[in-house]
């Protein structure tokens, strides 16, 4: 990475955090939003809603920001277990003061909802520290506030606190740091050139050998694996410039076509219905353990109608028979996850829809239903493509009930995908 | 919090975290663990893949663990990015030394996919810490590493090392770190008791102000706050015993009983599961904007299935008339988006399936189809109930298109809840 980048810190303070009852979305979303705005994030720091946790947080955050910015968040509602911004103002020196302006917005607020009197906790929200600057928050009641580091050591840079809820944070990065940040730290150096491949179906080790060679020729790329149950994403880093990451990624397209989905970054959701829509083929789903997490999938993708019409949960066993005319005898005979069941899934959505390619997912999800022919993690697909082409599979996916349900719903879009790529021109 | 519990400190490994091309789930999910284990987890940091940063952090979580344990994750690839086994070694001043078991189990794990070479960059899999112990992974390649502090300052504790990838990360901590924590930290004081309240509809502010008489009679109680798009969560800790946390509940549960749906914790997918079962509900969905998403939440629940039949994504309006018999002239004169429409989608999923409440769904979740009079963000909800009491509403949601469908869900949901509870008892 850039050495020259201005760097960034985030903390992100909540007890709910560190006692695991709720993830930090915060951190990742920060990250892309700084990286994309030409910074280098250094260090995401969680501590919880304890005063000397935050203050001894910012003190690391400050020296490894190096001048640059640290956004913290969380920590700044109402109530009394929200200390993010005693503590700051502590570190800082300096004395909160009540804000006027922020009360009078709250009271307008409360009196649009119909609560006549501003309930006493609120009270909190309009402490501002000294020197800070209010950043209003549209979505929420809590403003951000925005100081300058000039006199914390000798490097500055600039504070943010923003609440932890995601879409008002969200929003005030979006609407009041940004702006803020052009203006105090610009211009910034471009960060270097950079591609992100995904693969699917292929080691990490064996991709990492075949792509040896291709560095060999291009020097100042580095390469960076990440393995998860999607498949194997590569982060791909020219420090020579945007014409030798080009010329990389040319020769990489080659060695990797056949395990390459997302050449510009795209989910395999987005891979989907992109190739569906230059191929002109609309798609339909048949689910029963993974219950319409293929749908939704799909549907995270803007513009999916194009191609995704819809689709039926068969969660019980008798609506596969009603809805998608599985036939009683099958069932019977091969049980419900089965390959010849999910053909018939998927062969029916297609006709009950009018979809060119009907896709089906079948299994076993656990905990329960597993049997010893059949364990907790067998899951049958179904695919009938717009050319009348048949493909069943039965996969075997470790992990828990919602892995299994993942890597199902990647394994079915994975299938849609080679079925477009392989189709056979008229 | 208990400050006697042994300390934790997490440490997240990976460039692609500090990018934000990836959430890190594993702090999350082994900061929950660690807490039901008995631990206090202080601190989470994430770093990139780099030599410095990854023994600064190591420096600080070993201070802040004060004698306990010490968990990195990532980093533990077969590529030349990872390189958190050398930063560890080198931080401890041990040398690496290749392992000939692990070598051996490769090259068989290798053979038995068909590979008959063991591609050379898995050799640095083999490379463990002098001192260190191997604990063997099942679910991947790269085994995790165990190591006594002993020799790191004067506090002792315990450092592991796991692979990144969350599956094997999740299998390693639960059947290789957790009783080596049981042997090495046992035994550990009991933490104090905590119960989590789930609500819904009710500001984080106005909880507060209604629980503030309760707390003044229950000394030792603390109430944290987490507002989300979900609702706003509680978690109540008792300093003072169980005792005093369970009266403290019956009280704030008396309070809270219209906007509390999870007394134990539980989602609100779960708590409709269970009241449906309760009251002997089947239960079908009817999907447009959300694309089965409402469907896959529900059957995040396992057992499910005694309350869920499935139901129809209608995402093309033709589904919505074929499949669901809304009325064309209905859509004509209303559109697809509206309270009509989603009470005929309600009523045909329910006809359709035969399940006693039907619940349907259908909104603009952007960033197109947008209008003046029926903004992004707008959702009509539709339900018959088991005793034929019908409702629909039009919501407007903030946020992006992924906030819109997850909210319009967590939005049915609790329409589906409040008809359970208030339903007419026969």
């Amino acid at each position: 990475m850039n050495k020259s980048l201005p760097g960034a810190v985030l903390v992100t303070v909540g007890d709910e955090l560190l006692l695991g009852d709720r993830a930090d979305t915060n951190g990742g979303w920060l990250a892309a939003f700084l990286t994309q705005a030409g910074f280098r994030v250094q260090q995401i720091m969680t501590v919880g809603d304890d005063h000397a946790a935050i203050q001894a947080a910012l003190s690391g955050a400050i020296e490894a920001a190096k001048g640059g910015v640290v956004v913290v968040t969380g920590g700044l509602g109402p109530t009394q277990d929200d200390v993010t911004r005693e503590a700051v103002a502590d570190w800082l020196g300096v004395a909160l003061r009540s804000d006027p302006q922020i009360r009078e917005e709250l009271e307008v607020r409360f009196r649009n909802r119909g609560i006549a009197r501003l309930p006493t906790p609120n009270l909190r929200l309009t402490q501002v520290p000294e020197g800070a600057e209010v950043l209003p928050n549209l979505a929420g009641t809590a403003p951000g506030l925005a100081l300058s580091l000039g006199s914390k050591g000798s490097q500055g840079g600039w504070l943010f606190l923003l609440p932890g809820v995601p879409v008002e944070m969200r929003a005030l990065m979006e609407k009041e740091v940004a702006p803020r940040l052009d203006r105090v730290m610009n211009p910034r150096p471009t960060p270097p050139a950079s591609a992100l491949i995904r693969t699917s179906g292929i080691p990490e080790s064996a991709l990492a050998e075949r792509l040896e060679a291709v560095l060999e020729g291009t020097p100042g790329i580095v390469v960076q694996y990440r393995p998860s149950w999607e498949g194997v994403e590569l982060r791909i880093t020219s420090s020579a410039g945007p014409d030798a990451l080009s010329s990389f990624l040319a020769e990489a397209n080659e060695t990797l076509a056949p395990w390459q989905y997302g050449g510009d970054g795209s989910s395999l959701a987005e891979a989907v219905i992109a190739r569906c829509a230059r191929v002109g083929w609309t798609l339909a789903v048949a689910e029963s353990c993974t219950g319409g997490l293929l749908g939704a999938r799909l549907t995270t993708v803007p513009g999916s109608s194009s191609v995704f019409l819809g689709g039926v949960i068969a969660y019980a066993n008798r609506l596969k028979t009603s809805l998608l005319g599985v036939e009683g005898a099958t069932l019977d005979a091969y049980g419900a996850v089965s390959e010849p069941v999910a053909m018939q899934m998927a062969a029916g959505i297609r006709a009950l829809t009018g979809a060119q390619v009907g896709v089906s997912i079948t299994g076993v999800a656990g905990p329960g239903g597993g049997a010893p022919h059949r364990p907790v993690g067998t899951v049958c697909f179904g695919l009938v493509d717009a050319q009348g082409r048949e493909v069943s599979e039965q996969v075997y996916f470790p992990g828990g009930r919602d892995e299994v349900r993942e890597r199902a719903v990647q394994h079915a879009l994975r299938l849609v995908y080679q079925a477009a790529l392989t189709r056979i021109k008229a």
